[in-house]
């Protein structure tokens, strides 16, 4: 298995990516890594075992536009990174998958340029994990990728989104929650209601395990392994999970540090803190998957530390070592193969494909409903 | 100021709103209270100081449909309370708020129903806050009345949410923040866009003090006083909020419960923790209020101990005392007012008024954009 990192992503660039990715080679002996930077920058890496040097001449800078990343810099770290993964006319690409922490409208744009998306995928969307009370995770997505989502969407991003925890987490068939505003069918907007019929038609026919609505709270309960939503409401979810985490963490901090008698109570304590921190660190759960492209691209934190960005390495690593990408593809011929009026094969004449999609070879799931 | 209850909504009716109730008379001298409920769950209060009994003879369940509530339970306790605050012919109600714990769907659709909104409102909104870092609190708005607003309901939301901050809070001119996911402008689907730009008009005529875009993570950072979002939103970003919150201290009770060294460890620190427990207990900030009705009425959480409770009526004292439901409707007059093409008068002809809005006295805020 081989990795493409791009050096040069994130706020702190080469000198947290390159001891993260030294720390991974030491714990994974069967990786290799394709470390692509400035030359200048990635050269403490040679001589490194199992690391080739590739050479980019730009960087995008994590408050570059989208436009200067995919127009202007076409040498950048980034996107070597990306074209890595992306196979050549015989199939074969020179890196299983790709790990940047450069700025993330950025990435996307550039690995939906590079890559392209996944014949019945409409747009790529960006998943990662939270911890649960049953000790363990819940994959939610889409984190922010799309704004605005159609019904259709949802169901793509939970197809998607199976297919990432079966990889991941090695459940062959993770429940599926839709997040809304109550439990009942009823409840919540139109496009939601839509997607929650989509996604009942979608499990009867067995291409996804669907568990119903979900709410915010059911993320941290791990009522499902998998949460979908869309870009707006997830991206809204996540960084209120952050911000209040640290909101957490800076009171237990003030508490233990108030005077005398609570740092003597912080001592005693520390062990027991300590392991509480461990279990809360979010830089355990770093990572994002950029799903839906044809390639696997994962997005770690900007301000990732070294341990951080490892992380996100292992994630990408364990992706590419269970077949990630071909168990989209399969679950997506599966659902598409599934739903009615719908099928793989280009001249299927017999469903209205709704839109004009000139050009298209096969519809994206959930189109026909 | 007196105060009408519903003393039979909620998970656990009378046995906690009636000691709720005593608690808060106990604190407030000059408070009066119109305890409504069935004559025999309510009979405990009888002879208690500067209380009056109303009898109802039905009670809305916390499972009730909004049907049953509205159309078949007339004389139930929550939809007697409400009544009260609604002013007779002469402009004179029997009390200057209400609070119910009972189910918010009923209580929102009866009180709308009941009080009718007010002028330039399309619909109410429900309202809470959560602390934040700067030791305060961060007033969030809708938090689950409407799943799919307008730019047009954001702006009017912003309108009522910084009359409430103002009341309750004591800032003339609070700062808002319109929910996004990026602080940039180009930022969010169309309706966001459409929200900052009327947003940014009312703060440039005065009718609001617009900070710009805020992300999940200001509302804990207190980035802004007031955070503005469509319900659907808001209630995830609530509910995410509490579900990892109950994972915190989910945790931190296992890690000091995990053997006897942490045990003993935990009895050392119990000061500290309990100091912590205090500062983050959620009901401190219980009582929800339902703006954009001619009539003040709040909802405590359904689940409400008698502690949580009395801070739920505190909230409505205080913004009764505060004169909210007035500073909403001057407020509403100033920006309505203040708007290009719009005024109270309904025999304005100068603008466009959007849709067809025949019969309509004055144009709700917002409409002409």
């Amino acid at each position: 298995m081989r990795i493409a990192v791009d050096c040069m992503g994130g706020d702190h660039g080469p000198s947290i990516t390159l001891p993260a990715c030294k720390a991974f080679l030491d714990t994974h002996p069967h990786a290799e890594l394709l470390l692509v930077g400035l030359p200048e920058a990635i050269a403490p890496a040679k001589g490194w075992e199992r690391v080739t040097l590739v050479s980019a001449s730009e960087v995008v800078a994590m408050d570059d536009p989208v436009e200067v990343a995919l127009r202007r810099k076409k040498d950048s770290s980034m996107r070597v990174a990306i074209t890595q993964v992306k196979p050549d006319a015989s199939g074969v690409s020179g890196a299983h998958a790709c790990v940047s922490a450069g700025n993330t409208g950025a990435l996307m744009a550039v690995a939906r340029y590079v890559l392209k998306t996944i014949e019945g995928i409409d747009r790529p969307a960006i998943a990662s994990v939270m911890p649960n009370q049953k000790d363990g995770y819940t994959t939610i997505l889409d984190l922010g990728a799309n704004v605005d989502c159609s019904a259709e969407h949802l169901l793509q991003f939970a197809v998607m989104g199976s297919a990432l925890v079966a990889a991941v987490e090695g459940k062959e068939s993770p429940t599926v929650g839709l997040l809304n505003i109550g439990e009942e069918v009823i409840k919540g907007n139109e496009v939601i209601k839509q997607a929650g019929e989509l996604l009942r038609q979608a499990a009867a026919r067995g291409a996804i395990n669907f568990h119903g609505n979900v709410e915010g709270n059911d993320i941290f309960k791990g009522t499902t392994d998998l949460v979908v939503c869309d870009g707006f409401v997830g991206n809204v979810a996540l960084k209120t999970a952050e911000g209040l985490a640290t909101l957490f963490a800076g009171v237990i901090k003030q508490e233990f540090t108030r005077n005398v008698f609570t740092k003597l109570v912080a001592i005693v304590a520390l062990p027991v803190l300590s392991h509480f921190k461990k279990r809360m660190d979010h830089r355990r759960y770093n990572g994002a998957a950029l799903l839906g492209l044809r390639g696997l691209v994962f997005k770690s934190h900007g301000s990732a530390d070294a341990f951080s960005f490892e992380q996100a390495l292992k994630r990408a690593y364990d992706a590419a070592r269970h077949r990630l990408l071909d168990r989209v593809h399969d679950r997506i011929a599966a659902t598409v193969g599934s739903l009615p009026g719908e099928g793989v094969e280009p001249d299927n004449s017999q469903g209205a494909t709704g839109g004009a999609v000139a050009g298209s070879v096969s519809a994206p799931i959930g189109r026909v409903a």
